[in-house]
């Protein structure tokens, strides 16, 4: 049995961030997606409504649990029995840095990192380019799922 | 059970491609290893002998599985049951030739690809970089596996 | 009025191609799509085969202009008075390589270039990909239009 | 008629932006340069010092109008009937985050981004780095325009 | 005599900066090894620490003198009479920033920039990167010198 | 006393050939420019023209050494007591290339590669666009110097 995890702020999760959950769904056999809470930075979403966010997302799939960690990657992937890291690739910049963070990983912990295209029709998309759109009230309907577009308005139209 | 296939020209199999498979055996419940027969390309080597040279260095490894195909890469993969593609990436323009061939891959077939960073210390080597070493009579012995070095001096001793 | 002039091989005219076109008679007043005659390449259509493929697929567009040069295209596009080159950009290695014309274009001409984005889920997508699934029998009906896969059919049936 | 927008921080104007404008001039009808007013970060200069110094700029330039927004740059374009968005391209980093946010914007109004190459000379400039010459008193004339320089050379000497 | 200078913030020196030192002992005549102090930024190690660091790893090399400097890099080269500037080059965006640089400072002051290709496996190093590893307590001992990981375990011990 | 080596085609030198080979010599004490022999091309110029015109650009520079060579050109630079490899860099494409081969040539021989970048005006050069520009009557002459200019005209008069 093959355990990937899928790590990420997931603030908020999009659709790209879904179709990468999905594509692992549909090769690994089971898929851990754990929220990284990292105490220097203050998140639009607390780390509590982002892997809310994600259970919400992830219910009827049985393959898929959802997590949290603090600190070294590799040391929760060791505690939690994962076998391959999966991060979803959309621009050369994305990969140079995830390829120095897949050969620190491998080198720290000897745990492996697959990288899978993610759908052309989400290159384009990121959680800080998703906000930037909310918070000035344009349209993120084809962006996120509905339940995280609902989340948006709320926070934005709060701020 | 995951199956992965790990496609590929080997002509002749690098250090670079034995580390990709050996990641793959170590993430994938089997792995085939498939030889592109290219007709309209002399290779150096037969398919009949990358075939051979992959057969050799995989031997004692159960969970690896030696083929060769022609024609698009994802009807043999369906034909063969095959759940994930497995290419290893170096630098950025094998990153892009490979994005277009994984997105293609996946509209045609709807079959997924995954990347695998290689070894940092094998990020310069290419089967066609080694055989220029070979024929101007330089050592390839860190480059390619002993059994590829012997056929490679063997090979450009004759021309 | 502004001209602009959207050259290429269209070996033959994809989606993708398509796509920039549509994208120039948006923003410019005039488009002369201009096929490149290349005597030391042989094309896998014609020069007319490639001109006839475009007229048909811009019959109904009143802006839309199609001819073909042979030699520079400076030269060509200062005999037709085009007051700017739009190429379609899908990659990091397609921006290099034509980051170097427009520069060599300029210098050589005065002439601008203007570069446009392709749509996302034609990015994979190339003439010789085209053609390669073609001819091992996969559909390329997502990938061109009608007109266009029907004469693929054709060609790679012959062949 | 063509209206194109050239928006930028413009902070301050340096000669590449000055390139990229005159080319938007001999290319488009109307060219719309539009300071963002962006409300999180301190600007060196401010909203209205940047907006005279373009003004300055272009005054004798009668295609050249200078405006300033604060929100989503589509719904400023749609407000103002822009045709087209022009950005400047250096390098290959610029271009994929140019890319993303040329997707996005036209996924979000269906307007077009056009991206035209910097004259070579001045791919190594921007702004941050001219502030950074100036900071310690290094000469800035080859590097923005001479009213420009003027007004860097106030500002350094006072903090 | 060619002089060449290795500047960079080295907070903390890795085996990559070491590396790159290295490299360019075994070329040129003296390397200067030069602390970038920038007073807006907070180092995790003062200045005082980095240069004690760089001696305590060069005391036995007598081509290598440490020095430090605040202002413009092409000052304090041309009044200490440097030939030309050494970078490391790992990724494709570093290449990028440091292109940009290398022609800023030919532009203003005349002095050329060599870059070296650090050793494929401290690809993946970097002092932001051996940080985190050192603050989750993880091990840095095959990613700096040896008197440097004693300094990262102290500075985060006690943090 | 450091030498040196700038290797290539120079099938014919252009200006950004001989701006690299100039910043060779204002920064080492010997430079040994190197035409490569591929007995597998037909070069536009042969061996000897190529020499020819390289001695003809550096004949009042005492420290250029013009030489040819066929083979490994880590044996050649070995034999010849080089230091360094000099190279220009250009674009994000060719630093990958480059990266690789200087690995590679450090892994055979221990000899270290320097990359220099060339001028930002020459950054659109190359032999094979010069070459292309000539064959349809194009102005070379702000392109290469003018004693390879002449022979070009020549070159493709006679075509």
């Amino acid at each position: 049995m093959t355990v990937a995890l899928c790590p990420g702020s997931f603030d908020p999760p999009t659709n790209g961030h879904v179709d990468v959950i999905q594509r692992s769904v549909s090769v690994f056999d089971r898929v851990l997606v754990a929220v990284i809470k990292n105490p220097s930075k203050v998140p639009t979403f607390s780390d509590e409504e982002r892997i809310e966010m994600l259970v919400e997302l992830f219910r009827e799939e049985p393959k898929v649990e959802i997590d949290a960690f603090e600190g070294l990657l590799v040391d929760f992937a060791k505690e939690r029995g994962v076998d391959v890291i999966v991060k979803g690739l959309r621009a050369v910049t994305d990969f140079e840095y995830e390829l120095q963070m897949a050969q620190m990983n491998f080198h720290l912990a000897g745990i492996e990192t697959a990288f899978v295209a993610a759908s052309p029709e989400y290159g384009y998309l990121s959680s800080s380019l998703v906000k930037e759109v909310a918070r000035f009230g344009g349209s993120v309907d084809a962006l996120v799922p509905p339940s995280v577009a609902v989340r948006l308005k709320e926070r934005f139209a709060d701020g």
